[in-house]
């Protein structure tokens, strides 16, 4: 009964039906992005600005304070000063409004008395009034399909992707690649100082997220272990959650604290909790989107047995020394399938086992990839399959792409693309965007579906 | 006196006067490649094709065979197939050749006992005529000085780092991309099965190469252990060798041998010699690339205390744990430094500890980045210092890049520049061609540095 309520109470706050931007600058100062951003996502709702000092910022009519706004506010998203917070959060509770983003900062993270003590004050006047608040020190958040959004240019096309992240510019950064690799947000939210909700609600929340089919965060601590890991335990049985913690290293803890007032944790007792959850922890960026790609795009697959065809053999012969780095195996192929790969494949300075090496021919003649692709994968004894490739020049790398996009859809089976250095920048965001993952190197493919196999076959 | 013999021998063939291209074809298939690599790079001496059904190719006079050419060939070529390899190496050494490079494949990697006596036999006519071969199985030779490449369009500067690789494709992809990454050959090498020169060979002629500074190989394979690593470890007493080793595991080592006939290894013994030789160890395209890069661009530092300055804060903490899984240190700023800071960085939602978070006010000011870096790179207490900016559009970027190029001038003090995802694709090659150091993310950055202070500290 807690739970469903504690869903039905944060579902809410991502719907909001009229938004206040209290602090709104009226010049092009930073503060004036959270209007653009909403403007560009196309909130359908009243936008309130809140600027005593203004009558009208871009042709909306400013209201001195909260109270004088002449409507209800489901949302304010609070930019003031520092000392500000406090009194502007009161005004909100008196107006009913249901949920607070403070961009706010220089609370708890300061590692000042005083700013602990504010921060304190203000989410007891939220307990208080059943409002909730998102922060301080956050950007908040960025829900394509309510209009939502905490920078301007962000995908507007709803997706299944709930994210958690405790920074705001990584938030933002990762809402600007996500199409490029193939991802789209059902509902994104940066919690800075997590000083009311916390990655722990929102765990419980997309655990049970209809719209949400992959969790992923980037954690800079935990503010209550119990109940976070609870909630992940719960979660990661539904869903696949991908966690980027940091704060695992004197030097990380030293430099969270200062950012989002986080508090350091161990390493090894972080990475017991994670298996104990079966959660996915990665580490740094290349993890993280790549594994976020990898669990978005591929099925919930667990066969480890992957072929790798290759035109450069020398990719060939590392992505099979990352198999086995990984824990995968190399999948051998059938009589018939080698019989068939001999149709197609030149017979000098390539190889018909698995790793098959299609060799630089293969570059001139796509006709060589897609075949070999199509036959491999036809193979009962492949679970996936990798392709390293290109084309030689637009057209024949557009060619390759298709091609790859066909293969996979007629196989049913996996498929993740290496790309190999110097390739047309466009043929990561084509593929994925067809629902083919790709990858910069075998080493970072093979780490991904590794993460992929290891979930689903714990899970199972 | 044996090592000084080796070295003049092997230099010889680095400065060929005149290539033959044995078997090049009349169309354009794969082997054509040889010609126009060589036409591409501007190779000064005569080029004569042989191959008995033509006439002239492409304008020059053909050949029917080696005995025929009218003037002394330094160099051949070999593209002919397999069965006709051994008797072409036999015109060759009639001929007077110094090298041979055997683009001719399916010998001991094809795993046939005939495959390996062919090659035994070619390495034998060799070897009494004082002749060299390079592979077969290979690439061969890509000397920009000497005007020989192995692919058309590869860069035509000649640079400081010599190059071993067991893949053709792999030393190709990297003098396509060295540019984009401020790299440049001395020399580089494809050994293919390496049956007659060997990398050992090619570690103590660059080791003594005065046109090479940083010495870098993709290995599938030792073919003499002892040999190797008494050359190794006398090459990493005097430039940094960074070595790609495939084939430690089952699976990469059963792909190394079908690719070149290499043998596996043991990964624990393989670390252990890296140790004992101080050699650099690296995992995989990335780790290559971007270790290569440090090397070749940072100066001989070993000092571990690094300054982060980051406009994003997530990016920011995730540099400061990447500092101390790698074995660095937080730097602590002086009083005076934070002092000066505080003048330019604005007081809210930053820090002037290290991590500086110049937060995103900065991305709009570049003149906050440019400041900071100076006055952090200036503490005495910094040896090294990370920067993580950008423009937030193109004509602020490129202002960017220039503030970091002249504050690490004016410093003289290694910079790593770490990019935002979604930045302009050129900024990487824009800052590594003026000799600062760029990578994708902080834990790239960092692990390089590592690399290269641990590499310089130990040689102390």
């Amino acid at each position: 009964m807690k739970q469903k309520s504690l869903f039905a109470s944060l579902d809410e706050l991502f719907h909001p039906e009229s938004v206040a931007i209290v602090g709104l600058p009226q010049g092009m100062k930073t503060g004036k992005l959270f209007l653009l951003a909403l403007q560009d996502m196309g909130f359908a709702g009243p936008i309130y600005p809140v600027n005593p000092n203004a009558e009208t910022i871009d042709g909306l009519a400013c209201y001195p304070d909260v109270a004088a706004i002449d409507g209800p506010v489901d949302l304010a998203i609070v930019l003031v000063g520092r000392d500000a917070g406090p009194e502007v959060v009161r005004q909100c509770a008196g107006k009913g409004v249901k949920a607070v983003v403070l961009f706010t900062a220089g609370y708890r993270e300061s590692g000042s008395e005083k700013g602990r003590r504010m921060e304190a004050e203000m989410v007891a006047t939220a307990r208080a009034a059943g409002m909730r608040l998102f922060g301080p020190n956050c950007m908040g958040l960025y829900v394509p399909a309510s209009g939502l959004s905490f920078f301007p240019g962000l995908c507007r096309k709803p997706g299944r992707l709930g994210l958690i992240s405790h920074s705001g510019s990584l938030a933002n950064i990762i809402g600007r690649e996500a199409e490029k690799k193939g991802l789209a947000f059902s509902k994104a939210v940066s919690l800075g100082n997590e000083a009311d909700v916390q990655s722990a609600d929102l765990l419980s929340y997309f655990a049970r997220d209809p719209e949400t089919d992959v969790i992923s965060a980037y954690l800079e601590g935990i503010s209550d272990g119990r109940y976070f890991f609870d909630a992940l335990k719960t979660a990661a049985a539904e869903k696949p959650v991908v966690l980027w913690r940091v704060g695992l290293t004197a030097e990380g803890g030293r430099a969270a604290s200062s950012h989002t007032g986080a508090m350091a944790g161990s390493q090894r007792v972080w990475q017991g909790l994670m298996r104990q959850c079966n959660a996915v922890p990665v580490e740094g960026w290349d993890q993280w989107v790549d594994t976020m790609m990898a669990f978005y795009l591929l099925p919930p697959v667990s066969g480890r047995r992957m072929a790798i065809i290759s035109g450069p053999g020398g990719l060939a012969v590392s992505a099979a020394e990352s198999v086995g780095r990984q824990g995968l195996e190399l999948a051998g192929l059938s009589e018939n399938t080698k019989t068939r790969l001999a149709e197609h494949v030149p017979p000098t300075g390539t190889s018909l086992s698995n790793p098959v090496d299609v060799s630089l021919n293969a570059h001139m003649d796509m006709n060589i990839f897609a075949r070999a692709a199509e036959i491999t994968a036809a193979d009962a004894g492949v679970d996936a399959v990798c392709v390293i490739g290109s084309g030689l020049d637009e057209n024949t790398n557009n060619a390759y792409i298709d091609a790859m996009i066909r293969a996979q859809q007629s196989s049913g089976k996996p498929f993740l693309i290496v790309g190999i250095a110097g390739m047309p920048a466009d043929t990561g965001p084509h593929l994925c965007g067809a629902g083919v993952p790709f990858f910069d190197t075998p080493e970072r493919a093979m780490a991904a579906y590794a993460r992929v196999v290891g979930y689903y076959g714990r899970r199972a």
